[in-house]
């Protein structure tokens, strides 16, 4: 299987957003994804965009996609944050998902960031040992807290 | 005490590393912050920067910042990250925390993000407490991943 990965255009937004939501399904959060199409272009179209995606593709069928952007460390300096790493379920163990991991890593030293971050569920181990393999560290310590917008707002109330 | 809490600018930079340095301390890694002034400046001013700070200010003494930049969720949309609030130790327990959170989340609310995110010491009770009673929640399950600059290499060059 010839596989290609090259960045996503608009054109490609609704297969993404499909790749988005089996992800969320994995993840035991099958309502999570609030997003639509229109936010994938909204955000990921033009000079401000918010974020940068690459898909994976075989004869015209995307198979996986990557989403990143930067960020900035006050430890560290510019750095960058994979948000999403997806493979379409009945082709995962071909290799898509590494591939697509290492191009990511790839960018990420040609923009010489000083580290690219990302969040993993705990029981996902399978996950966790192919990170911990390729050199990644996992931080015990560290949590992760959301402020959401209907809290924000009953906060901003009182 | 008169807090006025402003947009940083360039001149703000050197007292903002020493809070960033100072809060390294406390979360016991007083070796961890590499970036200089020059990469605050590199990356913090003009059109494509990639934060936004903010300072407290008392009679031309910088107490407290908070630094922060968008980010995008692919299950929310645009979202805010907060990188690091601080106050100066001998200067906590005033309020002035409080007074940087509460404007960070209203630029939130006035940005339209869809939440605020960031990340937390496990053993740090007293911040997490805090979170929590402001509507906040802690995530138990997920885990942060960071792929550092040098293990990226080695990792490129197998």
């Amino acid at each position: 299987m010839k596989i290609t990965i090259r960045p996503a255009n608009k054109a490609d937004f609704p297969e993404v957003l499909n790749l988005i939501k089996e992800l969320a399904v994995f993840e035991k959060e099958p309502d999570a994804v609030e997003i639509t199409v229109n936010d994938l272009e909204k955000e990921g179209l033009g000079e401000n965009s918010l974020f940068q995606c690459l898909v994976a593709e075989n004869e015209n069928e995307i198979l996986g996609m990557a989403l990143f952007y930067f960020r900035f460390s006050t430890w560290k300096g510019r750095s960058l944050h994979l948000e999403d790493l997806i493979v379409r379920e009945k082709h995962r163990g071909k290799g898509i998902g590494e591939a697509l991991y290492k191009k990511v890593m790839e960018f990420a030293v040609e923009h010489n960031v000083k580290r690219v971050a990302w969040e993993v569920l705990d029981w996902n181990i399978n996950a966790i040992n192919f990170y911990k393999r390729t050199g990644a560290t996992i931080l015990d310590e560290w949590r992760i807290v959301h402020f959401r917008e209907n809290e924000l707002n009953d906060y901003l109330k009182q």
